[in-house]
């Protein structure tokens, strides 16, 4: 049996509610991953990722992982979900984004890269080999396959060697596996070309994979090249696998993919926005820190849920994040991760309703963004 | 009926079992109370207070509140229990102590003190009337006499003139009080002079509050110091009331001072340790920095219950502290609580057993102190 069922599908457009079976459990998609780069969603207990957020996933990265605390010591003491104390499913990133941005000297060529560590300064190389065996040391349930974050802007001929060194180190990393219970993704490249996004996607699916992600998204290149790239190619990558768009987005870019047929997103933002005082809601994004909140009563959104809109004043929370308490990280990070999935709950709903248009309409008729 | 009642006394000494009984619920005594300065104890949930902490009770400070967000804010949304969400009762100082360790260009006069904000530098005043005012606003359950917390060291002339003055003080704060279903605690100063304590002591048992406080320890005079003076006023303070040693301390401390016939406490030590990456355990204090940790498979403690020694190894608490995680102070922070209030039922029930001495024998054996 395919480890990726489909259960709905709207009937006249791409979005799909799916079932992804891992060795750590079923994730129900469309899905948000939140992000523990280092074996740790910032802030939040894996208790409160189950209980308050109920998150079905997370994303950790390679990069981090490898150099500290290193995959050996973690695979030493029984693999990441023990590691991290978290149970549910894991999907590990392949480190090949975090190698082009945040690694300095790196140097790379047929076999791989060769980059410092932001944190000593050692030389350290990764390769379609090395990344898979990390990955498999760590014990994630879905794995990435090694490629090349093709920068922007690249010239077309950039994206072209960049697509098909990706390709050729996509067949290494599938040859690299030594794993059987976990699901091993390929990444599509091509920068903003059609055609190139086009022949990577060709290449990767002629490689064989267990699901596909469009990658080199969200790097510079602005909403509406993203939402073309998205809107062509998400419907054309394999139906009967699960679709990932990787590093993806605001809850209107997860709307607009769903609506393009993909699967699975991750993303800092909701985190990452939430140490900086930045609350999602329903009618848009909300930063805490404006004096019209300081005797606020209201919660944050009066239709959530989370456990910090059912507990804690607007006022308070400013006063958390005025006074620059942990606590003010921990509340917003408990909140926006829940309106994402609640986001992406509603999504699903709405997918076996075969109502998913309606949702998406009415949620964006409420939702203002900033800027 | 009294709001204290004691339950068991030591038969040989001084150690006892009490209720406080407070609007918010009972405390059984001997009790810790975990300091949320700005209404949060930093770091954890309300819910993880009560979840995994266990906490009965919490402290938070006047001086930080009134300074900011302000007092009527918190008065206008409903009280400090409402406004942090927390339930169960809440402990407010006076102010005192923070006017004398936290501000800047302060002056003092029979009236009162006046100093400046260190947020912003504005010129703000603290007199008995106004602290009694603030923390009848904040709606604590436990508050205390505004006193001037004698500076370490003084000379007996200074530590007169300043007892004297928290003593006239006392008086006023009785006076100003408005509402009836909080407690007022004294405090007694005297700094390290046996017979300006025995007066400090004298001058607010015939003001009469519903307990009795030993300030200004904990300020520079070192252990032994402290020792002498709670082992020879602990039992002397009123028998029928609560006794309160404020700002102590660790945890042969709370040993000896239960021994001598203290109630309550609170310190900073296990919520700031725990930031810094110090865990409290049965055999001691431990640095989680440390290297020997790195693949130490072992939870910090094999012998607590809390959740974090429920779940994570060291080697992944020590990843968390190295690579700055938010999660390594929550955790860290969830365990010391823990241990601190586990220590605390522990004592109860050797007292309720009459067996407090061998309590006291066996955990200090084991226990091996830092330096």
């Amino acid at each position: 049996m395919s480890a990726f069922q489909i259960i709905n599908k709207e009937p006249d457009g791409y979005a799909r509610r799916g079932r992804i079976t891992t060795a750590h459990g079923v994730i129900e998609t469309p899905c948000f991953m939140p992000v523990g780069t280092k074996a740790t969603v910032k802030g939040l207990t894996p208790k409160q990722l189950e209980d308050e957020v109920e998150a079905q996933i997370v994303l950790a990265n390679t990069y981090h992982l490898f150099l500290r605390p290193g995959h050996d010591l973690i695979k030493k003491l029984g693999g990441v979900h023990k590691f991290m104390g978290w149970t549910r499913p894991i999907l590990t990133d392949s480190g090949g984004f975090q190698v082009f941005s945040l690694s300095s000297l790196r140097r790379i060529d047929e076999e791989g890269v060769t980059f410092r560590s932001p944190i000593d300064g050692s030389s350290h190389r990764l390769t379609p080999e090395s990344s898979i065996a990390i990955q498999e040391a760590l014990g994630a349930d879905i794995i990435m396959a090694f490629d090349e974050c093709t920068p922007y802007p690249a010239t077309s001929k950039q994206a072209l060697d960049s697509l098909e060194l990706t390709a050729r180190w996509a067949e290494r990393s599938k040859q690299a596996r030594k794993r059987s219970d976990n699901l091993l993704f390929g990444i599509v490249q091509g920068s903003t070309f059609p055609e190139l996004r086009r022949l990577s996607l060709e290449k990767t699916v002629a490689v064989g994979f267990d699901g596909y992600a469009l990658g080199g998204l969200s790097v510079g290149e602005g909403s509406a090249a993203m939402y073309d790239v998205v809107n062509e190619f998400g419907s054309q990558m394999p139906e009967a696998s699960p679709r990932y768009l990787m590093g993806v987005g605001t809850p209107e870019d997860l709307l607009i993919a769903v609506d393009a047929g993909l699967d699975m997103f991750d993303c800092v933002m909701p985190t990452r926005n939430a140490r900086n005082g930045m609350y999602f809601t329903s009618h848009g994004p909300l930063s805490i820190k404006q004096a019209r909140f300081s005797e606020d009563p209201e919660p944050i959104d009066a239709s959530c849920d989370c456990y910090t809109c059912r507990n804690f004043s607007r006022a308070y929370l400013r006063h958390l994040f005025m006074a620059k308490e942990i606590l003010s990280s921990v509340l917003a990070t408990i909140h926006n991760l829940r309106f994402y999935n609640q986001l992406m709950a509603g999504m699903r709903k709405a997918i076996s309703c075969g109502e998913f248009q309606q949702f998406k309409g009415a949620f964006l008729a409420d939702y203002k963004s900033l800027g």
